[in-house]
């Protein structure tokens, strides 16, 4: 039984989260399910960047670093962070790229478990993911890396006494499909290897919860609205903070700064993890967004999504011929799910390209993989409605057969 | 014999750089001589920093990544570096921080001397240096380091049959000493090693030659105006670039990043040195002064450059009593000194802290420098006149005794 546009109104106009909407900028007369990619613009983050720009640095210029609070800023924004993971203020530091993130939580944990050799990595991770720990290996020398998930074995026959260390996403970034953190992660600790997880695709999406962890990282510009490659962040559990070396060991980690002392000499906790100094505009952008993200409650936001997904799904299921192609990658039970739906179908970079002239912004990743993520905050059951639609319509009149669509853009 | 202030404003009135200052926005009231560290605001800069956030984010998104050219900001960006370094466009690579960047180049460039196992760094220079090169060692395993400068040897003692790399700066962070880049390079790599140059304190304040240097690293904070934690940049020589390896080897530096391989390979070139998601509000920034600085002569800067230092240090000698304290830390041979003139003074902290509530901006280095940075392109010669007379009067009539001025702020 699947809803009518007059119904998904109905439902917009009960929803909790509706007036959060307003505080987005959104791109006139589009449907944009790309927040899973690059989140949607907050209201008020041009008028929180131009302040950083024009008074902070334009006016108040070095001083700043104390009295705008820049030189703290990893931290303090890491602790704003923190609740959207599950884990405490003064264990989360923002900076960086996830790319950067994962090397350093790498290389630092794998000297806490001297004697293991072997890094676990998901072929399904996303690619920068096995990327950064062939270089870790590398850097490191002597590691091997053991690859789970499709085209490997499971995380269970992976596991053994010469694992130091596995790094997984927890949602997929093709499939949408959410791991069950806590069993993964009780599962790898049981097995004596330290559980990194990868949080790009859920946090924002979803409550999460770094629980038992060693170590997580996560991007902030997808769910998290922070803006085109905002700064990053890695969690470190409590237990392991004060134990772990930070190799990219740079002057903002060192425990007294601005005494110039001629050694490396890490600072307590996470900031040890901090490095060169911080692109302050892009925080600035950031922290905006995180002022929307502290009156949210993550509860409702994965009611929504799975409102929002579910919806999709059963739309399509109900408007599209099955001789048509299109195969469901995300899981159907809601438990296994992101915030995001993806489709398999043999054209799906046409198909991607004719959604979007018709006003519905998907992306495509290779193979074949057609996704659409759905932002809660901004994103409505109309909107969902009218997307699922007009992917019927492309299918089912086979819009995507135009030549427009077949050219490859650089970046989709 | 020293210029009067009338003199000075007759200098300024025929400054052929002195159109520039009104493109920058200064703040009101103050001498600001910490261009040496951060940078003033070039006017048109909040401007293409809004277009960034409202247009390309707000309204084009995730499309920005080709139609505003996101993807390419990492080369676009180092290519308008490299002129300014004296390096061909391909040759510059523009992201993460100085101290990444110490790190990807240190890491990559040690691999290419096999068997060589110290690694030069100098005690003099800006301390993340060498806390860089102590994690990069520590990551690699089995390498020596071995301080030149100061407090250690000299380089000519400290290179040897087992060197593998010197890490300099081209202009010291705390004297303002200027090296000898090219006669550096040559005595280097004479003896067998690999010449990184760290270019922070320099670029934008003189002509740079990379020359037959290895590789350098430099930020875009200071005297090239990019803002607070603006993208900093690397150099590698076209011999090296494609036959080293980024151990931060993120998905940006990928040989086809969308392809989404399974395993990481290379990108040609300095592109292989890009790691994760560019922040782009950071770039637009930096970009925006950019603009700026391709209409510059560098060798117009050097002159003005030159002319106030010495004029800085003439009016000093000429007003403050040689019984008072201050001593000159900067090389009187302008051939050695970069744009910046540095003292040191037993009360050092309290006196910078006098001459800013009289509207003189410089700063404080332990353990007792004051630094004057002085950037061509928006200080004027009667600025100048006016900081030493003020610095005179703080000393001349020990103002900074003022109570007020003792307590440390963090960050100075």
């Amino acid at each position: 039984m699947v809803l009518s546009r007059a119904e998904c109104q109905d439902l917009d106009a009960k929803d909790p989260l509706g007036a959060f909407r307003d505080e987005f900028s959104l791109p006139p007369g589009v449907v944009y399910l790309l927040g899973n990619s690059l989140g949607a613009l907050p209201r008020h983050t041009p008028e929180r960047v131009a302040h950083a720009v024009e008074t902070e640095w334009g006016v108040h210029l070095g001083a700043s670093w104390n009295t705008a609070g820049w030189w703290d800023m990893p931290q303090s924004t890491g602790d704003r962070i923190a609740p959207l993971v599950g884990a405490r203020p003064g264990d989360v530091l923002a900076g960086d790229s996830t790319s950067v993130n994962i090397f350093k939580v790498v290389t630092a944990a794998l000297p806490l478990r001297p004697g293991r050799r072997v890094i676990v990595s998901d072929l399904d991770n996303f690619p920068t993911d096995r990327y950064v720990v062939e270089g870790a290996a590398r850097a490191l020398g002597a590691y091997e890396i053991r690859d789970v998930g499709e085209a490997g074995s499971s995380l269970e026959d992976a596991l053994g006494e010469d694992v130091a260390l596995v790094l997984l996403s927890h949602v997929d970034y093709r499939t949408g499909e959410a791991r069950d953190m806590a069993a993964v992660t009780e599962l790898v600790r049981a097995a004596g290897a330290l559980m990194v997880w990868d949080l790009c695709h859920s946090a924002g999406a979803l409550p999460v919860r770094v629980g038992e962890a060693d170590f997580a990282v996560g991007c902030t510009y997808k769910y998290l609205n922070g803006g085109p490659g905002a700064p990053a962040y890695l969690y470190v559990a409590p237990r392991h903070q004060d134990a772990v070396h930070n190799v990219l060991s740079g002057w903002h980690g060192h425990a007294a700064p601005f005494d110039f002392e001629p050694h490396y000499r890490p600072a307590p906790g996470v900031r040890r993890f901090a490095t060169g100094s911080p692109p302050i505009l892009s925080y600035a952008a950031l922290n905006a967004s995180l002022d929307i993200w502290e009156r949210v409650d993550l509860d409702e936001v994965r009611a929504k999504s799975l409102a929002l997904t579910s919806l999709f799904i059963d739309l399509l299921d109900d408007l599209v011929d099955p001789g048509l192609g299109l195969a469901l990658a995300t899981p159907r039970d809601p438990e296994r799910r992101g915030s995001q739906i993806s489709y398999r179908h043999p054209q799906g970079y046409p198909v991607v390209r004719a959604l979007a002239d018709r006003g519905v912004v998907g992306d495509y990743r290779e193979p074949d993989f057609v996704r659409f993520g759905f932002a809660p905050l901004y994103l409505r059951h109309v909107d969902v409605y009218d997307a699922a639609t007009a992917l019927a319509e492309v299918l089912g009149e086979e819009l995507w057969r135009d030549e427009r669509y077949a050219a490859r853009l650089t970046v989709t």
